[in-house]
């Protein structure tokens, strides 16, 4: 195998054979081919695509450069949900602890922020003491005993997919479709799903913003859970304004809570719900959207959820006590509120600004080992649509000092825009399953 | 600068600014960016070329990144002669001393054999104590002496094409026309020329082999080279079957000296003669296309060509004995003579079967350091458009054991194909000038 070879066929529109794509991720995770020869492909990628074999064979080969979770004798099915990446985006601390308060197992592995979206790791770590490395046998075990684990992925999974990932990362090949979709499969494949629900995001905040490739990104993981054994179906929702009121690591830990008692903001509960419904669907759980829904509000209003989550913080070695007293998550020394510079319609809420200056403000990391400062972010409760007056209060912010507050009014200054009309998107626009599209909005 | 926005910008279709390519070349040559970063953006810029301005700057950087030959005070003019490269192409051992032996002075660096091409400098190193790695000090002082020197590329003469021409080797991302004419360029204007021409080949045997990709070659060649100052055009000639009949490193050095007595095949002689009329108009030494031509004939005719070979070779180090006794050069210990496996006509004798097999026979490298037999190769006297007998002699192999025999045998039975009629390309089909393209068939 002369890797220049495969580099040169790919650039000129050919195909790779499953058995090339094998012996070069092998190669790769050995550090037996150069760097340098696999971001070329990776370009010639970017532009060429890769053939549903291909992709079957690039995923399989990243899948099986690791270890997996391992069901044996466990009857509960298992269930996932996997989301593109977004702003005030928590509805995983939502769904974890509700799916698994019904019934099914959900063992998640999570990610960390990424560029100006945030993570859910980073998200979890903001509960003092909450473990989020464990060992895949440690995982496996949480899962049988109370039905639910959050954890970051390991190097046993997947390692070839870490490795290119970070290449990719640095060379201006993460934007193709079919390695993300491999990237995120190869991951998501290992834990052993029954069923896997993917949250696509799109509109300016995603990192695919446009509908044509959101779709075809949703249909091909689709496919490659499908020929894995794993029934998955994604929804496309909104990510063109931020999810719910709180963004910032504990402040969304916070609202999750809040969410689980019965009081979250509409928007967040919304698409929390059209996930968990899919997700109980997904694996047999119920057999009718109503009927799934009402056993997703049954969880809250028993206070089920609730306990979950406090049961998986224990387990975890969090504090179980920010479940009945968030005043003991991490607090920002300084909050202000942010008010309206002007009567008028609010068009816009742009999601990137907001991630960025969370960030910037010290509640993501610049490089990979940067402290994050949990506390940090906004409440933002203005939506596109809202028509307010000058002076009104749009937002909270949540800063350690006044550099902090100065990054996040100007963030706030330019996200916030006003205008003649506002057309956000549905918040759940598309369900695609195997056998199509569906339009819901 | 962030290198990974760089490659993002190009891969969106976007231009790199003259100083972020200046930069991007300085710290590469530097070491300071790591190789799986410029392998993915040349990448990039195989599917989203340059903009002449990109060119430039980029062509500019590699040229500054070495020394030049300097010529203050010599009144000489300068001028070279380039190929892209090709099998059976020896013109320039002919054109230095022809061109050299009228008036103008000719230091031309040369590269070696490249894929199935053969390279000047091992033909050269085919005469007995031949020395090709001079500096560039000793190679301006011959310059001055004698008017002509023939050297390798040192790594004086722009480092960072260098390195980056070993990573696009190993990366495929040699195919790019941009990134082609950066590389001859930025070497070719380090010789200080007031001329060059540029002989683009195409058909099957060319690295180009369209004839619409090696006129935008030659036209951006020519826009670098007169933006430069250097007084530059092209001639497009025939590479879809061998030049001349020698095809091996001595055996071509033999067939110039031969068409330097004027005893060159054809069709060698009609492309050398082409070429060398516009190194002297290029220079201004002569300014009609028949008086140059005259004076190149006559530089033949009267010895003054040879004389200036045998000079050449001698302030080199080589043995000048072999330009009157050709035995002197190195020769194979098998000779056979390849005799027509049918009668027919002879619709094409395919060139990279020819380079391919010179290189089996130990003729060229697979390694960089692999050891030369410059005694091996073809003598091939049937041309497409031939009429054959069964068993006439078509080409003599020169091996050095029966098992070089046996590859030079097979090569020629898939080269020399036979059909119902012939269609080569005209020797010498388009001149590219900054005026527009000359169509010369």
């Amino acid at each position: 195998m002369v890797i220049a070879r495969l580099i040169e066929r790919k650039r000129d529109g050919g195909a790779l054979a499953p058995g090339e794509w094998r012996s070069l991720v092998q190669a790769f995770a050995l550090g037996e081919v150069p760097d340098y020869q696999v971001s070329a492909l990776a370009m010639a990628v970017v532009f060429r695509g890769l053939e549903p074999a291909e992709l079957a064979a690039l995923t399989d080969a990243m899948l099986d450069s690791g270890d997996r979770l391992h069901w044996d004798g466990f009857p509960v099915p298992r269930v996932d949900k996997h989301s593109t990446g977004g702003v005030g985006d928590n509805t995983s601390l939502l769904l974890v602890p509700m799916v698994a308060s019904v019934g099914a197992a959900v063992p998640m592995m999570s990610g960390r922020a990424l560029g100006h979206t945030g993570g859910t790791l980073d998200k979890l770590e903001a509960i003092p003491g909450f473990r989020t490395r464990l060992s895949l046998r440690e995982a496996e075990a949480q899962v049988r005993q109370i039905g639910c684990v959050m954890l970051g992925q390991t190097h046993e999974i997947a390692p070839a997919d870490g490795r290119l990932y970070a290449l990719r990362d640095v060379t201006g090949t993460v934007e193709s479709v079919p390695l993300i979709a491999a990237s995120i499969m190869s991951k998501k494949l290992a834990e052993g799903l029954t069923g896997l629900v993917l949250d696509v995001k799109r509109g300016g905040g995603a990192f695919i913003p446009k509908l044509d490739h959101a779709l075809e990104l949703a249909r091909i993981m689709i496919a490659l859970g499908a020929s894995h054994g794993c029934d998955t179906v994604a929804l496309l929702t909104a990510m063109d304004r931020p999810l719910g009121h709180a963004c910032g690591n504990a402040l969304e830990v916070e609202e999750a809570i809040a969410g689980l008692r019965g009081e979250g903001p509409a928007d967040l509960m919304e698409v929390t719900f059209a996930l968990g419904v899919e997700m109980l669907l997904a694996v047999g759980l119920e057999s009718s959207r109503p009927a799934a829904r009402s056993r997703l509000e049954r969880a809250i209003s028993s206070g089920g959820a609730l306990d979950k989550l406090r049961q998986m913080i224990e387990a975890q070695g969090g504090n179980p006590a920010i479940v009945d007293d968030p005043g003991a998550l991490p607090q920002a020394r300084h909050s202000e509120a942010w008010l309206s510079p002007q009567d008028g319609l609010v068009c816009e809420v742009e999601p990137r600004e907001i991630g960025r200056a969370i960030n910037a403000m010290g509640g993501g990391r610049q490089r990979v080992t940067d402290y994050i400062d949990h506390s940090v972010g906004f409440h933002i409760t203005v939506k596109p649509g809202h028509v307010v007056q000058r002076g009104q209060p749009l937002a909270t912010i949540h800063a350690r000092e006044e550099h902090g507050l100065e990054l996040a009014r100007r963030a706030l200054s330019n996200a916030v825009r006003f205008g003649e009309s506002a057309s956000p998107l549905p918040l759940v626009s598309h369900r695609v399953t195997p056998a199509g599209v569906e339009d819901l909005a």
